[in-house]
């Protein structure tokens, strides 16, 4: 069953990779199976850029399970009847945790364009904050996809004792323009909706329909999660409707996907938010802080699977590629090993293709490889 | 010297591939060098999106020459001392002529939503009537990149006897999912800009900055002219500017790259045209109208000398291997012959890499090929 809780961290100042200081800041997880007595048994899952601490199992209230209800589940890959699994929502994400929509303390008037500046790494280290909470100091394992993959990859670098595996999957060392240059897309559609009001928007004005330059952002983003090869696969040139003349009138099932996905999602996502949280995309260098990647990665003492996809036109697999082959020049490099997913789908394989690759994780997890 | 003519065609109504009639409508084209007298050393030049008939030569007023300046000139490789070269401006096109800002006749009002759906198909037949007022009924040469390589490939299939050779560069014979996705980015920012008032904004009123929803559509379409590879080499992670805390708050270069190519582009074109444009390559498929693709390509006549971009990330290069291929299932199989520039520019490549293909086509225009 899985057990979910908010906790509110009034203790511990949290201080900020930009300088600033966040206190007081309040963190969502959720728990799937049983801690052991010699607390060797935690997995811990992080999310990516839209994701949240509810990555398996179904509510009664839910039409969909969790995000990765297919890998974490009773007797699944991640198995919860031997791990006790966390999922905590990131620093910065509206959809558990302290974010450009909470109320700034003592105020009571929501942050908005006041929040800092949020990082991979300061989402790294509120994690760890909370294990450290829960009296958890060691882990199996942490695994994660996307900006997942990026905090994965982070608490390898900062934490180096804190898990055995490591493991990113569909993720970067740094983020490339190409990635940046969409979520400019995104941000220019945001900051130019009069609705959004230069941040100062009432979120109950757009509670219902949600933001439109989010939606049109949000479109931008869906090409990139996809690739050129699944989308000739799942919408080729054919039509939703047509009036039949000629073919010219006819609206592009693509089009109608784009429509679908960019326009509920608003519903469900804060604009100010998804801003801050594209940010800490772009800004993410694994290297920061470090004399070179190669000193960063020279830290790792975890065991490191890397997980890249071959159509993945987000993060491309030469990206995952590059921390395999950088990690060789590392006096760590039996620690390190890669797997590519043979895979057409894009980015969004490490959500839906999850058969292509979880016998790989179960392996790493039963200590076969 | 270029010589600068708009023909208004009142005698011919233009039966559009709709069914639809245009009467009358006005072609602006731009010629170059000296038709001789046996009218056999015509050149076509077909442009892009959102390219027009001004392809060579500066005039003094301006700051940049035409789109194919390197190309096209006298002793160049389109050698305007020896050929008579002629560029059209496409019709829907609304920088010369007549597109969904034009007025309709006999009324004094703007077309805006009631000007016909415009195909590609539609584009060459305005220009072989245009060619054949001019008595022009044989040219020695059809060249056009991007949308223009679409047109080329659709003279070779509706007018097999009218070019001695077709060289379509960085194009496609049916446009995927992938580009209409980034279309789609275009379509719902330029609808949702309530500026754009469903169509009927004054075009004063929006000329001195342009379009905004037209500016952020174009970011996205930046995107997919460019490559991942050309980003790395273009912008890498560089800032244009940062206050030197961590690197947190800087703008990185991509951005500016994004902003100004976003932000400039509406202040010189029309933001309905450019929906009618883009519909225009949506739709593209030489098969229409044919049985198969097999059948269209069947039925050309011309040497067809098609041209790929190694990283073109917007009409991938396997779209032009494609037709090579397909070619070579038809009885015209010794008519092609492919060329792929190894380029990490992107799509733009047949714009700015110009010297990695034009002793290419110097050997076909010199019959070495």
């Amino acid at each position: 069953m899985n057990i979910v809780t908010k906790v509110k961290n009034f203790t511990n100042p949290l201080y900020l990779e930009s300088g600033r200081i966040l206190e007081p800041y309040e963190i969502t997880y959720e728990t799937y199976g049983k801690l052991n007595r010699k607390k060797d048994n935690v997995i811990v899952i992080t999310h990516a850029l839209t994701g949240n601490h509810h990555a398996s199992g179904r509510y009664e209230d839910e039409a969909k399970a969790g995000w990765w209800d297919g890998l974490i589940g009773d007797n699944k890959v991640i198995d919860t009847k031997k791990y006790f699994v966390i999922c905590a929502t990131v620093l910065g994400s509206p959809r558990g945790s302290t974010c450009a929509i909470s109320t700034m303390y003592p105020t009571d008037k929501l942050y908005r364009f006041k929040f800092p500046v949020i990082t991979i790494r300061d989402m790294v280290k509120a994690q760890k904050i909370l294990f450290n909470k829960l009296g958890i100091y060691k882990v199996k394992a942490i695994i994660g996809g996307s900006m997942g993959g990026m905090q994965a990859l982070q608490f390898a670098v900062d934490f180096p004792n804190f898990a055995e595996s490591i493991i990113p999957l569909a993720a970067t060392h740094a983020t490339t323009p190409w990635t940046i240059a969409f979520n400019k897309v995104t941000i220019e559609s945001i900051l130019n909706d009069d609705d959004f009001k230069d941040g100062y928007y009432d979120p109950k004005d757009i509670a219902e329909n949600g933001l439109k330059g989010l939606a049109i952002g949000r479109m931008a983003g869906h090409i990139s999660f996809l690739s050129k090869d699944s989308m000739d696969l799942k919408f080729g040139r054919d039509y939703v409707e047509t009036d039949g003349l000629y073919e010219l009138f006819g609206r592009f099932q693509v089009e109608r996907y784009l429509d679908y996905n960019g326009y509920s999602f608003p519903k469900w996502f804060d604009p100010l938010s998804y801003l801050y949280l594209i940010k800490a995309i772009n800004i993410f260098d694994l290297s920061r802080g470090y004399d070179s990647f190669e000193d960063a990665l020279e830290r790792i003492e975890s065991k490191l699977y890397l997980i890249g996809f071959k159509k993945d036109f987000l993060f491309f697999p030469e990206e995952m590629r590059k921390i395999h082959q950088t990690m060789q020049k590392t006096s760590k490099k039996d620690l390190v090993s890669y797997y590519e997913v043979d895979s057409n789908y894009g980015h969004d394989a490490f959500l839906v293709e999850i058969d292509k690759f979880s016998s790989y994780i179960k392996d790493i997890l039963d200590g076969k490889i």
